[in-house]
């Protein structure tokens, strides 16, 4: 397989040292992704990649290989006359492969404006790199959900699952392309900590040399230091609650983006929040229509997500929820289904902003002219996916912050650096963070976030 | 804060909505970030920030400010006769403020070609955001490393600690923009799993909901299910080591990018990691200038790293070691002082390859000519930074992978899924594990890796 030389790369444009042609030397024909055929038309090529479809009719084989990068057609013909190179001699004048067979495949590529890559192969030779045990546990017909997640190392290789999979990629992408064009710097905040950043009752506990350790819910407190440092800050990776819920929102693993900024304020944060969504939707829509169609995904209401978002204050929602029939009482919080009817409202992300500080976490600014909401909003996907973001801006006074610690029945003593950040030139700041899964599941589409990990973890779902 | 439209953005040259226009009429002067402050000489701006040093001469003061993107001095000078606005009245004509106040200033760019961002700001006003404690518990003068990661929440601001976290995070660009634009795809495999991917000693253990599971020491048994699904893949993220050893090159929880190829030898796997770390020496050479010299980097020795890479079987490394008085049995492992004798002979990274089997984890591919050996191999830093690479060729064979599982003592039902891709179109492939600590102590020279990440988890080190 030959190794292509990104570009940016130092050696771009010199020609190959004597080492590397020797190495290179050691192959055949070049070994193409799928992806690129379209670049090879009318040239012969070689394809590595596994059998997902294989369907014979006489002196015809039509083979389906998929490499990872897409899928591609390979017709073999017995070549009248001749006995072509690998073809089986006898009755079956044509190759037969099992599901997932890993084949080596030489041949011409052909436009095919029928094919979805817009190719096809005109095979001449092949070889079976890995053989298939046959009864390949995953086959075309409706498996259950459990059994499916049973063999999720093989599921992923689904066309559907691996799309998914390029999705949430992509999502990444493009977030860091827009936070790391804004300036902010990616960091990481440990996974390991001795404190409880989002309440103390879904935490998994280690045990770290006799001491105590708890698998981090945020980054945020962190986050907030390293805002102090470095400006404006973010971090993306794993998070971790050990939540008993079973919902479709829910996973007990879990990825975050969390930007922080020093110097911004509740609005502004907000504002940050529009933009990066609107990003994220413009990328995906820019560079993934393939995996979209292929989820099935209506893109026109992804077209429709573009700055401004509409808003809603906590109090205005409660009035909306009764005109829809859902009566909440002040300072009850809002339940997946209350979500799902406010955000059906609009066609764009909902922010319902100024919750009762009483349901929201300890750190969130009270509001100046109200101290009993806070400076704080959840972010809602439309078309019924609930809450892709919550953020808040964090209380900046020393004594504020020391007596909502003490409300909230936290330790002060655990606390003690957390509060230093406001005793040495503290700053009005803000944060967000946008759970990865749940974005990517309303992106593609998805009824379940389970489907945009990749080996997800769940209440009883540890394996494999 | 003016928030800047990253390039890309949809918004970008549409005019602001009136929203829009409405939130941002509440700002006074925009504030712009130090980095960008030579795009405004001759302009009135405001800058938001800390103070990080402060000295007055009669009616003149020289604050030293920091936001996070850089440092910039701003000049307060009494206009004669004249009270300018924030001055304080009385025997101190100009301002006064302790370490690390944070301040918004106004004031006009003007060109200093003396000073390292080439502006300066002639200070107009001034309003204290936040004030400080006094007393900042990091000052200019020599603490102890223990004191100082104590106080690793206010350390992190100190200009070389910052500047490292910038490079660290540069780091991570470099090596996602190589691995993304050479098509593999971005996955994220679990943390919390059922099994060790690299022995059993080193394991923290999590009551997962009755059930034990195992921090990830690493992702690289699901990203070989991965590779097998999407071609070409990678992790990045955090890995997690419960070992008792203090060493300057070991931390408990730290970041590993792990590339995985189907379709891959060994020999190509080796191409890929020096392709790779080219990659990443030469974008940091280009972008992270500044902070390699803060650091006091010996950037000549930097430019030096080009591919290809010199090699060493173990064997050739023994007879090496002994020409330089350090002996080693055949099977024995290198240790970091070998390690260091052998990568200073060279003046770019060094790969030690073909390890015997034992000392190796039980998934390599041993070597087909003499399978005592296995084909992986450890890449070692120059300069004395040892192991910042390990990486082989995986067993493809599923009876040699089973009868490996067996030696290694491991219970082969919790490899099940595992050995499973070898059952359905197995096919040779590679991969390796860098470790990001690591590589970002030895570009940027660090005397140990804790500097390396924010807040470092070593033994007895869980805080803050």
């Amino acid at each position: 397989m030959s190794i292509p030389d990104p570009s940016g790369s130092r050696t771009e444009g010199l020609p190959p040292t004597e080492l590397e042609l020797s190495r290179l030397g050691e192959e055949e024909t070049d070994v193409v992704s799928i992806a690129e055929l379209a670049n090879y038309i009318g040239q012969d090529v070689a394809v590595a990649g596994w059998v997902v479809h294989w369907r014979s009719s006489g002196r015809i084989a039509f083979v389906v290989l998929r490499d990872g990068t897409g899928t591609v057609q390979v017709v073999f013909r017995r070549p009248p006359g001749a006995s072509s190179e690998g073809f089986q001699e006898g009755k079956d004048p044509v190759p037969h492969f099992a599901l997932e067979t890993a084949l080596r495949v030489e041949g011409r590529v052909r436009s095919d404006p029928r094919a979805p890559s817009g190719v096809e192969i005109e095979g001449t030779a092949w070889t079976v790199v890995g053989e298939s045990d046959g009864e390949y546990p995953i086959q075309p017909k409706a498996h259950g959900v459990d059994y499916l997640l049973d063999w999720r190392h093989l599921w992923i290789r689904a066309p559907r699952q691996a799309a998914i999979l390029r999705l949430r990629a992509a999502v990444g992408r493009a977030i860091r392309q827009f936070l790391d064009q804004a300036g902010f710097v990616a960091v990481d905040p440990p996974i390991l900590t001795p404190t409880a950043a989002e309440g103390t009752t879904t935490l998994f506990a280690v045990d770290y040399f006799g001491d105590r350790a708890y698998l981090s819910q945020s980054g945020q407190l962190y986050l907030e230091a390293l805002a102090m440092a470095l400006g404006r800050v973010y971090a993306f990776g794993p998070t971790f609650r050990a939540e008993r819920s079973k919902t479709r929102r829910h996973l007990v693993e879990f990825w975050m983006v969390e930007p922080e900024m020093a110097f911004c304020t509740f609005e502004e944060n907000l504002l940050w929040q529009e933009r990066l969504i609107s990003a994220v939707v413009e990328y995906v829509l820019a560079h993934c229509r393939s995996e979209l169609q292929l989820l099935g995904r209506d893109i026109a209401r992804l077209e429709q997500i573009r700055p401004p978002f509409p808003r809603l204050t906590y109090d205005e929602a409660l009035v909306a929820l009764k005109e829809q029939g859902m009566e909440l009482a002040w300072g009850e919080d809002l339940g997946a289904p209350e979500e799902a009817a406010l955000s059906q409202r609009f066609e764009r992300p909902l922010f319902i902003t100024h919750f009762p500080a009483a349901i929201k976490a300890f750190y969130m600014q009270p509001d100046p002219q109200r101290p009993e909401v806070v400076l704080a909003a959840d972010l809602l996907a439309p078309e019924g996916y609930g809450e892709v973001i919550g953020g808040s801006e964090r209380i900046a006074d020393y004594h504020l912050l020391m007596r909502r610690i003490e409300e909230a029945g936290l330790p002060p003593e655990s606390y003690r650096w957390y509060l230093d950040l406001r005793r040495w030139g503290s700053v009005p700041h803000s944060g967000f963070g946008v759970g990865l899964e749940r974005l990517v599941a309303w992106l593609g589409g998805l009824p379940h976030v389970r489907e945009a990990a990749a080996f997800p973890r769940m209440l009883y779902r540890l394996r494999p």
